[in-house]
């Protein structure tokens, strides 16, 4: 047989594997975002995929795999030439394809976590066909095409580098030139956490992947056929599962004592982080030298995702800087110190000098050099045309409606209005402005005897979710210290443009809004209902309406204070 | 050795995955319906399976693969008979029947999805027995047992029509006889669309059918030891994932195009599509030829769903019709074109003639019809014995509630009235009959001076959510133009039956209720009170109450209009 | 060749499978407990894995396989020793160790499901450790480290004692010691029902760990050299498959029987149940034994469930005890009965006599009573110096934000107050001691003629989510037979101690509340502020606040009823 079984079964399921990592990918990118963008974080993850599936077999396949020369393959629309050099002993051809064709696909969906919630997807949609078209093609030719790396010794078994740092110099680039989401830092630089909407979906999502790197470490063996391929490969599933282990061990204590608490989604961004550095070198060190490379992308995740979020105020929503980018470049770089030369040449803690190390560090340098300029010609090309960022008001609004037409992933859920500050620190509201003086016109005959107990009355204000936090921070610099804000939905004849869903259009009459409740006495109700005009005012349908109630009585329970005293003091 | 080993392996890690498809329709079903029917759809994806096991043990492995007639194999329960005719080289009997079990299950599990929100839970486990027991194993003796289909050179490699179009017949035949889910057309037969309740959950559903889809049709060449064999292999890992790929991208194109936006629903489902479509022919085609199909199931799944929903007018929540019967058939009469000749007979396009394309045809058309008149038979006993449709009332209220006793498969969560309209467009309130000049008798002593300004009046009314389109309806009928609507729980002693959970019971004090705030001037309140009691009155307990408050002021942020004047433009 | 391709990818895949159950765990556990802890569900989940890896690793292997003596093997820190004996054929050493890494974290797992909701996150790292680290290591030397029991033929194919057992035993203890969670029995002992938060996931879950289990039970031939390993691997799919099907079917026909409709997720604990319940004897048995195991653990899992409820008053919140304690401890028991001779020694019921069933009886009670003791003296040690369960403020707040700082898993959804009192059954106010002649005195100028409509005013009370049930009961007691409760956001000015996500600090000024509204005619508005305040206080900050609003009129729609009248009745 020219075949062998084995080897072609153990290609295919890692095939398996490594696709099912899509599904890994979008739920921790979708649970770690927010719930208005759902939708569009899947369908990029969908499409990405499915661009670059296609994109490959017409062009990347022949790029990274054609014998060419040792900067690039060649052009094999729809892989029809002969491979016989570089097919592992025993695969047909169509088994290796689609084995490399899934990994491809995980590079170019990394890109998507760093720059979600407020990419267009037309753009998406674009710079991923061309990393899998091309970016992905060529740096891969260097290292498992025959390229010059692959000749001088570069060792990177399953793809920390070849993958994972080429996904995350995509995604580092791509966050920075798209700057951050409206709301992460005040006006003063300081960042805001933005909450992911399904920490569940997240946790799937890394166990999904972990799974799933069996498949991606495991079958990057593309053989089973002799002693040392079985041992490689029952060490390799060895190696991947304890460094994810000890990275997440390792983060769960840190964090437990920089931020007094262990943070769960910090833990499990951790077992990526784990996972990614392992990836060069599963097969070549001990489980010693796994776990040490595990402790350090353990210790490195918590700090690269607080220097990107607070030193360089870069934006990645997901941390795939801090797990794809950097822990990819470290962990190639460790396996030129704990190589302990079974499959590779000797690291240099295992006597086998500074030469590894030395390769090691020229592919991970010229890999990141050659990614950041191509992609950052691409994003500029791209943001020079038809332009890479959502509008202002579609991100507000969430991507699942702007791009998608889709009212809500989640319909049917009563969703809480987006906390993130739309003008973060800019809401400055002139009390002076306001005619106090007039305040209680209205209110011409009060039910209560003015002389003995002073007036309460309660403002009811029903506006836009995203208007909450500069109405809030409005209310607290003319004096109110306390609300009630709920979620409602209010009820209008809407002109708007139609949407569809699978094909039928959407009758929105019934859109979320917020109710503020505010119960006043001493400060003036006119100034409150001027503040909140100001605040809420933009000239469109549905800056919403202020109701005024009045109120016999408030009883603050810890105090027992009633009417006026309940409501002076801050809480 | 008798047995092989990698044909071993392969059959049975191939029917591991394939199980797993049960999940991907689980979770698929579910979030492409409402929350209130979550866990119904869970236990019959659930209870499918589980039935399906044991009738196929019993009585479906006999039928199809026994030695019997070219219609027709043996009845032999708990498979004691002999099976070496058929067994796959190298395949221990009891692995080759785990493998075909789950492929039955996977037939019967279509049909919940186009049967969803309405089907009763008892008719379910019926009919879907039937399914297992008899249907598909008469024809899948047809295809792969043997029987006169097989003689004839019918080419079905993994199960187009014999798993997906068998299920799709049954969906598109229960779909038809069940009728619309309440409020999916209106009274002029317009559609109206009725959200998933969990994008994520479809998504993943999606993701994961794709991953098992590898075993689904990489596994069917149940075997790998001969080149021929592993270059299939590769083959039909290749082309199932270029087909499913193919589809979405054009799927994606197609809804961009017509509905202005990217569907993301539609686009998942044209995955499932391209994989349906590739599943007959993903040996027999080359690549070429399987983005060729991919792309045709694109194209035809968008207008196939616009067909049933807006011209068939029937009621498919999931597509399951689409995606399974149609693309099924044509996937199936595609191999009788693009088939080039290496596993099979060659194809129309490939010089083979007209003879394979010839019988792919009559095997899809009597199989379709065969299916079609006994799940017909079978559907008609149901209905006129225990019923098939859950009652209006069980409907409204979801299916969780009424036929598991599951208060909601979301506990904890704030779940949003059901914005479908119990009676589509028939909601008529005669103001003739209401006493307007009666209006406002209550209010004796008005806290305003009428004179100076307009009396305001808030109207609270508390009802059951399934009453708000209703309610909506006439309220705008007599001139309200807006209304504020939220989720509250309305609480009282229940005297009701007792509900349980694992076996505990539940008092359910706190029942979901929506609250509907409008505030009126012009309008006269009593109108609105006997309006809200003509449509909310049912003369059971929990049709509601309604509170009435003095409004002090009324203030439209757009406009600065107050009072009066704010509650009179159309907004 | 030294080793053998096929039993080395046969084991590999087998640990990849088994790993992934831990996912299953995960969203099993995390679906049936509320949402308020599912990010320290989840957390625990990771790092029972995280943390068992390298204690197994470091200790656990060698106890378990180390040469040693019949009660406990070596002490060998990272696996340096010789395994030779014990290894299966062609199976390399770190094969070989991950897949029973894999096993050893399935058993540790166990237990957080029982013990969840309310044990602190500290304690339950270190008893997970234990576990890895020793308890299940020893029994897991009798069993499956050439031990004692393994030398006397005691079967336990693939672990329904070896782990499932040691995971229930263990899971049991715990929850005894613990104590059931706040508000699961009232102070009669009455059992409340707790519903999980998420059947959709719980679901998901079981599908995980069912597909899973073909890895767990079908690599557990951990060879497919033979003919009879091939055999054996076909019946040990097949038969998994048939127990976990039948214990659902008959689950769901008791359910349907004693709850008078079928229970979802106790169906979805049933397949659970069967799985447990064949792992002992799944190659031992025919298909008819192992339906009938299935049959006889979807019976035990109803009755266990309910005993440990009802009876016991053990609170396990998922149900672990009853599936893995008691039907692993049965399947173990009904290989003795059930075993065919194939593979091992013939059971009762097929002529092998009494010895096979005194074997498993005797290792069943010896593996369950060294658990026993041992977890107990560690939960023992535990509870005296950390402590081991959490305090009654944070089980009451939830373990995501007291433990982990996590706000929420679900950021951006509307959550429902938690409906568990937080004192069930001792919400007592004593009327008299409130002054009910001075009820009403806040007001002076009753806006209606109090002669002709009896005044009606509405009490709005803002307080915590968990004090709804108390305050419910103690209004029911004053005669308030309606009320309407919602989910809103109560802002102010936060002092309390910062929390972090991904390291940033977050500023929690909405902090969830619910608001109660009371309109009231008969029962004295002072009254139902006395009893609010009475019930609400604790004299810490954010006790809430009570507002009151005259009401003009109130109507029951039922009745017509208008007024005081329309508030009379009981509804």
């Amino acid at each position: 047989m020219e075949y062998s079984a084995v080897n072609t079964i153990w290609v295919l399921l890692g095939a398996a594997l490594v696709f099912f990592m899509q599904a890994g990918f979008s739920l921790c990118e979708a649970g770690f975002t927010r719930a208005k963008n759902t939708g569009n974080i899947l369908m990029k993850n969908l499409m990405d995929f499915c661009i670059g599936t296609p994109a490959y077999w017409l062009v990347g396949f022949g790029v990274m795999f054609g014998m060419g020369t040792g900067l690039f393959g060649t052009f094999d629309p729809m892989i029809r030439g002969e491979y016989g050099h570089i097919l592992p002993a025993g695969v047909p051809l169509w088994a290796f394809v689609i084995f490399q064709t899934v990994f491809c696909a995980t590079a170019a969906t990394i890109v998507s976590g760093a720059m979600a919630e407020r990419t267009k997807f037309s753009a998406y949609c674009i710079y991923s066909a061309a990393i899998s078209l091309i970016i992905y093609p060529i740096s891969g030719h260097w290292i498992w095409g025959g390229g010059w790396l692959a000749q001088l010794g570069f060792h990177d078994f399953a793809g920390s580098t070849a993958v994972h740092m080429v996904g995350g110099v995509c995604a580092l680039i791509g966050a920075k030139i798209l700057g951050p989401r409206i709301g992460k830092y005040d006006k003063d630089g300081k960042p805001h956490a933005i909450l992911g909407h399904n920490i569940s979906f997240a946790a799937l999502g890394v166990f999904i992947l972990w799974f799933c790197w069996f498949g991606f470490n495991g079958a990057s063996t593309v053989g089973m056929e002799s002693d040392a391929l079985m041992e490689t490969a029952g060490r390799v599933f060895f190696n991947t599962n304890l460094a994810a282990a000890m990275a997440c061990v390792v983060t769960l204590m840190i964090t437990w004592i920089r931020y007094k608490k262990p943070d769960v989604s910090m833990t499990y961004n951790a077992a990526l982080a784990g996972l990614v550095g392992i990836t060069a070198g599963c097969d070549a060190v001990s489980p010693l030298g796994a776990a040490v490379i595990g402790m350090i992308c353990g210790v490195l995740v918590v700090f690269a995702v607080e220097f990107f979020d607070k030193i360089a105020k870069i934006d990645d929503p997901v941390g795939a800087v801090s797990v794809h980018c950097v822990c990819g470049a470290t962990g190639t770089l460790l396996t030129g110190l704990l190589a302990t030369g079974i499959t590779t040449e000797a690291g240099l803690f295992y006597g086998g000098g500074w030469h590894l190390l030395g390769v090691q560090a020229l592919g991970v340098f010229a890999v990141a050099a050659y990614v950041a300029v191509v992609i950052y010609i691409i994003f500029w090309v791209i943001q020079h045309t038809i332009g890479l960022r959502a509008s202002r008001e579609e991100e507000l609004c969430g991507l699942d409606l702007t791009e998608h037409g889709l009212l809500t992933a989640y319909a049917g859920f009563a969703m809480l209005p987006d906390t993130t500050p739309d003008d973060a620190g800019t809401a400055t509201v002139v009390s002076g402005d306001i005619p106090v003086a007039e305040a209680v016109v209205v209110k011409k005959v009060p039910s209560f005897d003015a002389g003995t107990v002073p007036k309460l009355t309660k403002i009811e204000i029903i506006c836009k979710e995203h208007k909450l936090e500069t109405l809030k921070a409005a209310m607290m610099q003319i004096g109110i210290t306390g609300m009630t804000v709920s979620h409602v939905l209010g009820c209008g004849v809407q002109k708007g443009k139609p949407e569809y869903y699978r094909g039928v259009q959407i009758e929105a009459t019934l859109l979320p809004k917020i109710q503020v409740d505010i119960v006043v006495s001493k400060v003036p109700v006119q100034q409150v209902i001027e503040t909140a005009k100001t605040v809420l005012y933009t000239g469109h349908i549905g800056d919403g309406k202020i109701f005024v109630y009045d109120v016999e009585n408030v009883v603050k329970v810890r105090t027992g204070e009633e009417g006026f005293d309940a409501l002076q003091d801050v809480e």
